[in-house]
């Protein structure tokens, strides 16, 4: 595996997923295999979800075992250093927040390596940023992160749509990739702090 | 994409199951972003586990982007037209049933084309058919209507049935696709309003 | 099909699966299309999950009739004789368990035979061991079996180790196959038996 900018976001967005699947499973009091499952699947879900709907087969990880020792290695010491990891104020929603932002760009940018059509990449990035954390979530018997009011979806498509933009402009492929990441962090955590919440539309009862 | 009787009713069967996820979906009051992912969701989730499951990848929407733009238009309809869809009693109910028929039918027709076993078919059908509205279900975490006491999947599994069997006849293809997801619709309409269950097996308890 | 012992043993998996998910739906009290979707489900969810993160489309059981047939007569017979089956006591947990560790076993196996990693086999052989019962557990609205507190995938993974260090030895096959699923349905039983369980890592408050 070369170190290209592609593969070093790759392994940050899969650390960062590895952790907040383990500090969740914590959270909710599993046993160490508990923790070990959650942070994996988390970790693995949302590429799984994507080279399985591309046919992208055997999927990612299952051809690169170096994914599964640096999950495996993350999630203990995500373990080991739980109470300070834990220190860190909503660090869960930080490092949800990273995983999102890094895959969602992922996974856009392997629907256009696949020709796919760019609406569809990013309807892909958007999966591939949000599967892990909403299988976390179910596993864990929690209501998905991804209708919590936080705008968690739209961050990633607002994301995907400017990375489209900016690849049809023809401009560097490094500098795409690290500005449409910040921007799906940058909009999620704004969203977060000042409580921007999106229109609801209610439907009239009729008694 | 031809204008044939196969791509009219995969249209009308995705178009019915769009405006059930977006209803769902402002049924329990999520943002606009919710209602389009739960709308988005619900109308490709069958034809994405069939594609899946037999291998045809990357998945159909994937591959035809009118889906994903008549998907948007349609929940944007729904949005728009909300109390006037929900004047309709049972609205959603109905919409659901009318992407239950055709979905089933489609998926039942795409098991016979990859030449897959008539009861095999049967069962992708069904699959295809429920999916989307389980995956709604789940995500608005609701129990999923499949379980409901309405012979959901029997209307299904009796369909498709009809179909393989008309289809070992020689009967002309348009007939059946019309004729059999009719009979799925109309099963469900009929047992609902008649209040028919199926029986049940209960295990006796040995205190 | 030829009756190897890995035949026999997919088989006696996919039969034990299918009872552990009737006789969930009929404590579930579902109606009889209910039994037959989640016996049916949980029979095939392992194997559905690992042939399609593999890309072995269609699915296995897709391609052999026998097993569609196999699974609804098991159903159906576990419907007639619902109340002697559950005269033996912890009926459900007995057949789930050894569905569990025979579909790991198959699982590692077919890991191996598409040369991915042992590690990734073992990965592979605790998501096939352990998917079909996962399913059947959401579906029917219980926490997946999975995490209580009863080491269910420590035991496959354990199994899975023993399997790719024995064939990394060059042991018979055959042996291989019987003496690791019998590990992993030992070691669930002992465990459940002494109620042995794993350690826990609070994440300390801080108020």
């Amino acid at each position: 595996m070369e170190l290209s900018l592609f593969n070093i976001l790759n392994i940050l967005g899969t650390v960062a997923f590895a952790i907040s699947g383990a500090l969740a499973a914590m959270d909710r009091r599993l046993d160490i295999f508990g923790i070990f499952i959650i942070g994996f699947v988390t970790a693995i879900g949302g590429g799984t979800l994507r080279d399985t709907l591309i046919g992208s087969t055997p999927v990612g990880w299952m051809e690169n075992t170096v994914f599964v020792y640096l999950i495996g290695g993350v999630i203990l010491l995500t373990i080991i250093f739980r109470n300070k990891i834990n220190y860190l104020k909503r660090s869960l929603f930080l490092f949800d927040t990273i995983g999102l932002g890094i895959f969602t760009i992922i996974g856009v940018e392997i629907g256009i390596r696949n020709e796919l059509d760019p609406i569809i990449s990013v309807a892909l990035g958007a999966m591939t940023g949000t599967f892990g954390g909403v299988i976390r979530d179910i596993l864990c018997n929690e209501i998905p992160v991804i209708f919590h009011k936080e705008i968690y979806a739209t961050a990633c498509i607002f994301g995907g749509l400017v990375f489209v933009a900016m690849h049809s402009l023809g401009i560097d492929q490094d500098l795409i990739y690290i500005t449409t990441s910040i921007i799906v962090i940058a909009i999620r955590i704004v969203v977060v702090k000042y409580e921007i919440s999106l229109p609801y539309f209610y439907i009239k009862q009729k008694n």
